[in-house]
């Protein structure tokens, strides 16, 4: 397979009277023998001497792919092939992830992952965008600010294996469209107005100096489609590969927003939207991050609830995962409505708490009755998002082959819990993939094999962006979702089987609205 | 005629939610329309807004070729693309020239030169080299002083025409080998020592940034055939087009080196010798360079010396134009003999002067007998080079067409005298061509026409080089062509016309050796 770089090694003739070609053509005539056509830096022009006589002409050329033809970007003395490295960026707004991949053996060394540095100006994207909106300083600023965090990962994969970004040569960042309009320094306020026409959304590859890195080659951003879906989604499509499928795939990233793609090798469906903050723990009352002191697994039993809490310490608050376990074994034993009402008389840990009702679901930490149901529209929205792209692709959920779920949510929310509260399809378990982080493995893939760059072509080539808005129905369609696990149970057959298992006022429940 | 830039003004339509591509790729497209394939810099995404905004989609772009692909690389708001600026430059080892072009108009707007801020490193390229041998450091002043020159030229363009540097798309470079490995911040020992295998001879089109100029573009560096063969040469062959042509050519640039191609469009033999510095007047007692008070004309008329001095005032020695002129007097009048001997019963003007014979041929000014003696071995040195070329490819000297004199002396020398000492053969004077700074024609000529690159790869690929001293008979040659105008009177039947013309003496200088 080959990647975006490549290390060879030479062993060349020493120049003679007789053959008295430059060092430059020596090089560039032993790649070709090679079958390699590259050009070469004006930087490593000057490294030519002493270098290669120093190697007796025994040289380890670092070569990286720039979109158009290979360019010698370093020379070291030796055979240096196997230590041949490169770096995967999942740029995300809340958190960056980097890998450092030992691109000779195809494998990741280490990841490393820091906040983004962005979140100084605003922690959800849209302050961040009117932070630097028209405003230069400010958006250098920002850039800045972006850079630094991949930066801060490239420093702490250094400490950890000891390889310098300086010997990595080549950089894939995958992340959403603002992201990527940050690092390249242009302003993102058209990522979220009206046309929605962004500024450069195929960036390419850029030299490493030209974003701020040391790599001695190149940074490939991948592109985006459109303003909502960004190269986080298409780095997606990458790693699950569900445009190489015969099966209809579906691809669910969700966080802030939604970013749903249907399809396979012959078709992709494209659709964003609003996901709302809800499930980052954003708008809810003791919402928080899934760090320390989080609850990130309920479960209700025998009318009490045990929790799971993130650094095994006292609870201070509960994540995503945490709410969508929560809500679900509230449904599922009869403590709130479809309508996801609570239901005082089930337990007295339901209580009257500040004009409102609320559940106590760990000691002096509360769920009130506007934090399920502003839940409960974030997931009404999730599951519509899929309706509609079936819809629209005219398949039902049984041709569905698998139903991959990107990100933390994939990793980290219980299927079953998802299922009962009507956010995921109620399909058969193993059908539904954790993609994990889809954005980074997409990085990761393409840095190993170039010609994922065709492949990200044709995936653009592919895709068709579906507006939910503009779909005849969507609002019927949301208000439908907004019941748990929908207003059709029959769309949701092993939730009703488990409502009966689990107690007999499940049944009650459903009856009784 | 394409050049190696383009300014192309573009009518966009605005983006509508309909229409929502990026500004990246309505740009993109909109060249594409026109049949260009192009890339973007991140300098230049940053630059998309608000200017395309403001400019409500009215734009020019500037496109700089870059040996692969077209890259905009310039952004500006209406049509401005008459006003489309490159920059070609003649790095020589003395003098730098450089001319701001008109490239929509495909005409030189104006030029200006300086002194090789090198000079202060040594007059000769020699000390220079070896001032900066394995020193990092002074290697690194040499790189910066040659950008230095060509900065100085630009920013005298920019005084004198009111256009900057930054306003040029492209800029292309012609100079020898030391000059362009000094230009890119390579050590040039290689280009005198044996094996003779330089650095670099292929630097190709390098960004302006990495060189050191703030053109927005690329700039491209003549290549090099071989050590003494260089981009100054290539660049020549560019200028008189003698790869084009069936006749056959003689190009002689000739300085502190000589190079001499002889070819057409089938093939090209070429070789480069050391001249000698005395052509530039560097051995000579009182010789100095074409600058004021250097005697540049020389006659004699009744046994007196009527004298042409640069600046009109008065002589403070003599430059090359005016060396060879005065032998060529000296000779036509019988002051010397064929060997170069001086006479001093011919004029009172010859005396003994501190040991040696000298002619005093201006007020004070003494040209001495050893530095006839080493002009004379410079343009035996000369003969030769087109005596062994024309014997290597076979050729009499009836067979050339155009013999091409390149450089300072091309323009400056007197045909007659330059024949009458047999240094250049006896022809038909309109057949000896002037081709002035054709290594600056050949930049100008590049960056107006985009197809002299695969001219270039041509001339390359059909010259061979011919090793005078490895050639058979090669001493014979030389030690026969130091006479005046040459042992075998024949060759020169017009300057044996000339002497019977000037003196019956002319005879008897002859006849009496």
């Amino acid at each position: 397979m080959e990647g975006i770089s490549k290390k060879i090694y030479l062993v060349l003739e020493e120049p003679t009277e007789e053959d008295s070609r430059s060092s430059q053509m020596r090089i560039l005539d032993g790649l070709k023998e090679q079958g390699l056509d590259a050009k070469m830096t004006v930087k490593v022009m000057r490294k030519l001497y002493p270098l290669c006589d120093e190697a007796q002409w025994k040289i380890t050329v670092s070569l990286a792919w720039n979109g158009d033809c290979w360019t010698v970007v370093n020379l070291e003395k030796g055979d240096t092939s196997a230590e041949h490295y490169g770096i995967a960026v999942d740029l995300g707004s809340t958190t960056v992830v980097a890998r450092l991949m030992d691109c000779a053996a195809g494998k990741c060394i280490c990841e490393e992952s820091c906040y983004n540095h962005q979140i100084a100006y605003g922690t959800d994207i849209l302050t961040r965008i009117f932070h630097c909106k028209d405003n230069e300083k400010e958006l250098e600023a920002m850039r800045k600010a972006t850079v630094d965090s991949i930066t801060e990962c490239l420093n702490a994969l250094e400490k950890k294996a000891g390889i310098a970004p300086e010997s990595c040569i080549s950089m894939v960042v995958s992340g959403n469209t603002t992201m990527i309009h940050f690092l390249l320094g242009m302003d993102a306020f058209c990522v979220f107005y009206t046309p929605y026409a962004v500024r450069a959304d195929r960036p390419g590859f850029c030299r490493g100096k030209d974003l701020g890195f040391p790599v001695s080659g190149y940074v490939y951003c991948y592109p985006s489609k459109s303003n909502y879906l960004g190269g986080d989604i298409i780095s997606g499509m990458v790693a699950t590969e569900i445009y190489k499928k015969d099966e209809v795939s579906v691809f669910f990233d969700i966080g802030t927003n939604g970013e749903l793609v249907i399809g396979n090798k012959e078709f992709l469906l494209c659709g964003a939207g609003a996901a709302g903050p809800a499930l980052e723990g954003g708008v809810v009352r003791t919402g928080m991050r899934a760090t320390e002191g989080a609850v990130d697994e309920v479960k209700l039993e025998n009318g009490r609830f045990r929790i799971h809490v993130l650094g095994e310490t006292e609870a201070k608050g509960i994540c995503g995962s945490g709410i969508i376990d929560l809500l679900a074994e509230l449904f599922l034993e009869g403590w709130v409505d479809i309508r996801g009402r609570l239901m005082p008389e089930k337990s007295p840990l339901i209580q009257e708490k500040e004009g409102s009702l609320a559940v106590e679901y760990a000691p002096g930490l509360y769920f009130f009755q506007k934090d399920i149901d502003e839940f409960i529209r974030t997931k009404a929205a999730a599951h519509t998002m899929v309706e509609i792209m079936l819809q629209e692709s005219g398949l039902g959920m049984e041709e569905i082959g698998k139903f991959y779920v990107a990100g933390a949510f994939g990793k980290h929310v219980s299927k079953e819990s998802a299922i009962a509260i009507g956010m995921y399809p109620d399909m058969e378990r193993e059908r539904i993939v954790n993609a994990g982080n889809s954005s980074l493995e997409g990085a990761e893939k393409l840095l190993l094999d170039k010609k994922v760059l065709d492949d990200i072509d044709k995936i653009l080539d592919n895709m068709v962006y579906i507006q939910f808005g503009a779909v005849d129905g969507f609002l019927n369609m949301m208000i439908a979702a907004q019941a748990l696990p929908h207003t059709d149970f029959q769309r949701f057959p092993s939730v009703m089987k488990e409502l009966e298992k689990r107690n007999k006022e499940g049944k009650g429940v459903i009856s009784g609205t």
